[in-house]
């Protein structure tokens, strides 16, 4: 067991700290609330971009840069929207040495600037679809704030899109979340529930929130992504407008969505341990470790030409960053050792003389903490198979986790309970805020989603006893 | 001739403002200095990301991310620097509905906070160097602006690296100085100068500051990247200390460098032309179009088969995403030609009923506008060094411009006049900032750098007349 690591049953929030701590992923910044994401962390940042940039622009998005001060009256044009957004801005009031003579929001999302600008580049339906994402900061202020989870700063891509028709843009809205959802599950091993949000929950502005959700490890759910149909609610606050095909002045209909760094603290509570971070291989930016092992010399001969080998096999195999040489020699096996596993690296490779003379090597699966013994020929064959198990290990592991944790609840008395214990709950609700609200204010549950592919069912509120036409899915949540 | 484009020689600012607009690649925010940057532009900085990126990540260097805003206080613990940038900083004195405990400013540059959190992760001379860049916008509050050239927020990457002896710092300033000529020369076909800045040009807390400084084609002089040896300066001011080889506490050596959004500007204005933007084809993002041309359903059915093997032998060259189909029938082929040759891509394809018929293409270069007439064939045999080609046409044009544009003076009379003739001038500098005040004041010319690799040479200032122990370069700049 890791020392610097406090094990999740014991306290599961300070273990999440020392995770992030011993793998050197991020550290408060002097401004309250801020974080620096140390290169470990922005590591996973920048293999979480590549990956769903390469998704964004094969589905035909392009990228562009809007800039991060908004005028405030911008952000007064969609009642909804100042109203979620406003209280949580940071605003400039001075620049140069002068007070400036409207305040300006560091941007808390940008659909008010971009509205503004598509409203400008607008002339035709030959001009649409717009489709393009940005990849930014943004600033929101917060009281309480959890490294990754909620901070006031964080990083993310958000995409912002125009179409002529209210059905290009809800194609647009369940593309991206399904685009979401791929991503999630295939490249971070991460199973997600995908569904539409409530009017409660629903970004302010939108006519629809569609949202992929995340099973914790202490049974909480973590909202990962989200796609709205904004419809033509900031079409019609900011004149975005068009010459239709009839020649008639037209508004657009239009999307937005967004993943952040969020996803790095989903990474963090999905697939790591008490040993501290787990990564799932297809991800993790660096895939194996080579630690040479050796006292003097004499043995150092033996072991650097073999371990040389088969750092060259893995860099061929993997690629030559995804690979480390840790030759370290003015520090403990077991603390070299531990390093790696606290960095998330999915292999270790250990190789000491006696490996050497064998011609094997020692090779520590992260997940599973099992050692087997290869010969170079069988690590050369065998090492993307073995980070491919990894992966497929991780997502079923993850998967299992959640349906043993989610359970459908009919009465009031066993939701609570079910809540109390961790659970995700299907469950009868009467459709109506009031119930929603008051039961989260019982439970502290809230409505995740209405699941997307959920059948249709006839039953009665879990709370009202109202009729219903389906279960939602009740959680507690980040 | 573009109709929408200004000559360079009626009216070169109005010229580079045309080409941005023509080519869709910047715009004006709402915000006073604030720029949009339109997909097209910010498929430049992707690409110059990309290079950047993986040449910094050869030398050993990792990313990280730092928060955008700072506290006041930290920005006046080294005095120059606050004294820099103080006067051009916006200030956030409000958020989360309440005025700020203390102002807080946003990133003119980041030394202050990198620094502080340098402090708190140095330990021993084992956790050094440290070799972090981060990819990030600042904002420097400017009143006058140009699109990419000067504006008060700005997309940028910044270098922070901690050493521990005064030579490996140095040796770092150097070698990234050396990173971005390379770059510069190789990627962007930009030949650069490099050099040492005076005292009076140096960066606000360095040591010294080398840069590497284009010729744009009015003759003016664009510094289009900065790498500063720190020496101890922030290590002192924030604490940047650790426990030597020997046991003894020591302050570390840092370097900063960095270039912007503002290469971008830089490409511009070294390779375009009254047609529009020309880009060099290592970085174009978009390296050809295919533009089939017909008239009616016969014609497109003897012309697209052709065109879309043609296509297809240009993706497997240059990639999926660098080549365009452009099918739109709602235009006219001459305006679909200019379309992409405003958005600088290096090959156009043009393919019509009789060539389908002969079985070839014809192939136009953005640069020399010259067509050829190729077979399939040829056009995949031949495709990759055309484009090479290109790169060094457009390398050797600018090379000659500035050399033709660059002469050794040694009167102020010729001075003044050649300053009026936009061209750089070698000449003698007694190394006084009086004298460069002196000289600036009188012709608005600065000394861009005092140049590597110049031979020592006696000689006398060419304002003051004192002695001189070698040439320095002047010129006009942005």
């Amino acid at each position: 067991m890791a020392k610097n690591i406090t094990p999740r049953e014991k306290d599961y929030p300070q273990w999440y700290q020392d995770v992030i701590r011993a793998g050197e992923l991020a550290d408060q910044a002097p401004v309250k609330g801020c974080m620096v994401i140390r290169p470990t962390g922005f590591a996973l940042w920048e293999s979480i971009q590549q990956d769903l940039d390469r998704r964004f622009k094969e589905t035909g998005h392009v990228n562009a840069y809007f800039p991060l001060l908004i005028p405030e009256s911008f952000m007064t044009k969609e009642a909804e929207h100042v109203e979620g957004f406003a209280p949580e801005c940071a605003v400039v009031t001075h620049g140069g040495g002068k007070e400036l003579e409207e305040p300006l929001m560091i941007r808390p999302t940008s659909e008010t600037i971009i509205g503004h600008m598509y409203s400008k580049w607008l002339n035709s339906y030959r001009d649409l679809p717009i489709l393009v994402n940005q990849w930014a900061n943004v600033m929101r202020w917060e009281m309480r704030t959890r490294l990754f989870l909620r901070t006031s700063e964080f990083l993310w891509q958000e995409g912002h899109t125009a179409h002529e028709t209210a059905e290009e843009g809800q194609e647009e809205t369940l593309q991206m979340l399904a685009v979401y959802k791929a991503f999630a599950e295939e490249y971070l091993a991460i199973p997600v529930l995908t569904g539409r949000k409530t009017e409660q929950e629903k970004f302010p502005g939108a006519v629809a929130t569609w949202c992929i959700e995340g099973f914790m490890q202490d049974g909480k759910a973590l909202q990962m992504g989200t796609s709205h149909n904004l419809g033509q609610n900031f079409a019609k606050a900011f004149e975005i407008k068009y010459a239709g095909r009839d020649n008639t002045e037209q508004y657009a209909w239009t999307t937005s969505w967004g993943v952040s760094t969020r996803l790095i603290g989903a990474l963090i509570m999905v697939h790591s341990d008490d040993d501290g971070l787990v990564l799932p291989p297809r991800m993790a930016p660096q895939k194996a470790a080579v630690v040479p092992l050796f006292k003097n010399d004499e043995e150092k001969a033996r072991v650097m030409p073999h371990a040389e080998k088969a750092l060259q096999i893995l860099r061929d195999r993997l690629g030559r960053l995804a690979v480390i040489e840790d030759t370290r020699t003015d520090a403990r096996p077991a603390d070299r050792f531990f390093h790696w596993a606290q960095k998330g690296v999915p292999c270790r490779l250990e190789i000491g003389p006696r490996d050497a003379d064998k011609g094997s090597v020692c090779l520590v699966t992260r997940h599973d903490r099992k050692k087997q013994f290869l010969s170079l020929e069988e690590l050369d064959a065998q090492i993307e198979q073995i980070l491919e198990d990894m992966q497929q290990a991780l997502f079923d592991q993850a998967l299992a986790r959640r349906e043993e944790n989610t359970v459908s609840v009919d009465s009031w008395e066993d939701f609570q309970a079910a809540i109390k214990q961790g659970k995700w709950i299907r469950a009868h609700w009467d459709g109506t805020t009031e119930t929603e609200l008051k039961i989260k204010e019982a439970t502290k549950a809230t409505i995740r989603c209405i699941p997307d592919g959920m059948e249709p069912e006839e039953g009665k509120c879990v709370f009202s006893g109202q009729p219903s036409k389906g279960r939602v899915v009740f959680a507690l949540s980040y």
